[in-house]
């Protein structure tokens, strides 16, 4: 699989007294994307958690290249750049739905660890399944 | 123990755009009371929950009485006001600490239960060392 | 209108560690119904801040009457039970969707303001749009 | 001024089900290192605010390099290491107390905007009181 575009909209909590998404909530969506990317590659991570597999976040980076406001229907772009044996790089694009102005874009990078939080090698569904799209 | 006081400095990513403490947040700060009230009570949260007891809420009740911005340090007052074998009702004011100017009362309904989230008698230190303060 | 049906999926930044969706998240899953319910009246949230009213929440009520979990897709269902000139009381049912099983139940009003929030009339929309829902 | 060192306690409400505090919240923290910096400069932010400077974050980096816990007292180290005539880089170093153990590393990068979000320069009391620390 190459890419998913997912649709969230942006909630009144979400938002700051600056009339902007706060910053962190980026984050947030970037997960979103890749719940989405995840299930659609025929592994929701719920079932990889239940199945022992745990990807917790080891680095995050976002350039926020506008501006995302209350209610805006934002969309999430999200692929694979690098797949290593215990880690996954996903990046992610978002942009305003209705224009396709640019909101942010996210650099994600994915530890694969066991219940005690051990180094363990992604599942062959991913291994296999995930297409790895190079450049930007 | 009768009350606590606790601090707390509103966060940016607390505000909305209306430039206020979105309302969700109220519930955290009840939160933050309500840990602070158990710790010196002597019975840390995190180690109440390390020996089995979990208390989740189960009803929570907010009137916002006034405003909270960016940077306010509030105080959260912190009180029991009903104990049940399996229950414990906190009460919580909170308030600008540089003008004592109301900012929400709260209600709490904790349920203690173990973790398959059956219900659990509250443990012998809670039942005893709580003070139930009645009236307002 | 009488009532809005809205779907939310349950974010992981939306669990704790107890394995459950954090109790403050409900408030925002009920506003998320409120502002699907403005939007089918015919008067989108947005709107209505841009023309001067706002809608601060003034009390909040949530009894948890069961758990929800990472991943789960979520029905809000929304109505309003009582008007006043300057007050909404909205009420809300949060259920699993899969299986119709209880979250939450909750109650919310909200006080109409202006831009210095002071007291201000509903607008005509709503006032006249809003179908009040009695009893549950 | 070259750095500060501010303490923040993890919230349940920040962790997560897999029983760390949740990525997107670390942006918090360093913003609370920041506000903090900011305030022993003799300029709180919500006094630049006020005045019309706005600082919207424009870049976000954050390495995770050890794990926060439910209550865990952390302290979150603050210096800058760039300051160009309307952008500020700041660094952030978070670890726990008790020990020291690493939790996270962020570089954030601010814009200072006016309020139609054109760049303008920073105050002179930024520029001018900051001590920029080169290196790591």
């Amino acid at each position: 699989m190459r890419t998913t575009t997912t649709e969230v909209r942006v909630r009144y909590s979400e938002t700051d007294q600056m009339g902007l998404v706060y910053n962190s909530h980026l984050l947030v969506y970037f997960e979103i994307g890749r719940v989405e990317y995840m299930r659609e590659l025929g592994t929701p991570y719920a079932d990889l958690e239940a199945r022992g597999f745990l990807l917790p976040v080891v680095e995050a980076h976002c350039r926020y290249t506008g501006q995302a406001r209350y209610d805006d229907l934002l969309e999430i772009v999200t692929w694979v750049d690098r797949l290593r044996p215990t880690r996954i790089d996903f990046r992610h694009q978002v942009r305003r739905k209705a224009d396709s102005a640019p909101v942010a874009e996210g650099h994600i990078v994915l530890a694969c660890v066991d219940r005690t939080m051990h180094p363990r090698r992604l599942p062959a569904e991913i291994r296999e399944g995930v297409e790895v799209v190079k450049g930007e």
